[in-house]
């Protein structure tokens, strides 16, 4: 069994900080960060960088969730966000394809409605690692050392960031973390858990 | 060099022929068919599970042109179209990660005018196929043979179905095709599509 986790991700309601400064839409109904729709009133959020991207969630979930790997119930998925919320995806779901259902399912999570399939809880990425009992943790970044495909099984836990720039945030302190790297260039979360998913099935 | 072909894509204007059942919406503004929003209006529309889902192409093409492979310049990609239309997606493509975004540059492809990286053509699989030289032809459907996935190389060209249910429609006929499955059940064509250009990178 292996658990893919999508760390700090791109994923949050809308902060109140900025809630003032969006005004409504008839395109977008959604209380969710998108910085597609709400750049202008992201301008002086902190970090903002690395929030308002629920695309890259959607399209790693859809990667994720239709894998062999996950069909085989192989696997438990993760998405741990910006501010510290965990969802756990049961491996069943059938996440819509449509980005705005997509939108609606989850704003509904974020905002603690109950989801057979989708479980919300308060927690950080550090304290999901214990809970989960992580031993062996793949940390994906560019800045890691590139390994060999072949040698992904030695790692139980995979830690992908959920977001389009920098780094993953974590005290590393009592983990053993591996910071790895699967190519010699940036890729996109959806396609780093494509080829973890994909490397972990086939042989 | 390998060729990637989306082959019977669900991606096409809206019809002619259901045209006056669309209603003006607020939120989908495009002149491309899409199932989500055309449900009702689609109902009498012929070969309908087969088309309106632009949203599968969309991901695929996010997944392929993101793949090392594709970073490598090692890929010719291309989408077929339920109606005969050829897309080129040069391999530098950086597509919008916004699905609606990605309607709005798709109908003016699709409506003829100048994309200096997309490129349209009317032909045929069959026509395509033959133009681009395809000498070892897989064709992935679940009905294949399943295949070692260290054997993908033998193939120069993979045709993988852009649509959400059936078989690809192709008259074999002077082509040298295998038909080849990943998988003992039905996969996205954005999961099949991650699997082959992964498959071909990473050894």
């Amino acid at each position: 069994m292996y658990n893919i986790i999508l760390a700090n991700s791109a994923l949050e309601l809308i902060p109140k900080e900025i809630k003032n400064k969006i005004k409504p839409s008839k395109v977008y109904k959604y209380d969710i960060l998108d910085a597609n729709y709400h750049y202008k009133a992201m301008k002086f959020l902190k970090d903002r960088e690395r929030r308002g991207r629920p695309d890259i969630v959607h399209v790693s979930l859809l990667t994720i969730l239709d894998s062999p790997l996950n069909h085989e119930r192989m696997l438990n998925t993760y998405v741990h966000t910006y501010d510290n919320k965990v969802l756990y995806i049961d491996p069943k779901t059938r996440l819509p394809r449509n980005y705005f259902r997509f939108l609606g399912v989850m704003e509904k999570v974020l905002k603690g409605y109950k989801n057979p399939l989708i479980k919300l809880e308060k927690k950080t990425l550090e304290e999901l690692l214990f809970d989960i009992n992580a031993k062996n943790i793949a940390l994906l970044t560019k800045k890691g050392k590139v390994i060999n495909i072949n040698d992904m099984k030695r790692y139980d836990t995979f830690l992908i960031g959920g977001f389009p720039y920098g780094e993953i945030r974590i005290n590393e302190e009592g983990l053993n973390i591996d910071k790895i790297s699967l190519y010699n260039k940036g890729l996109m979360a959806w396609t780093v858990c494509g080829i973890v998913c994909y490397s972990l099935y086939f042989k």
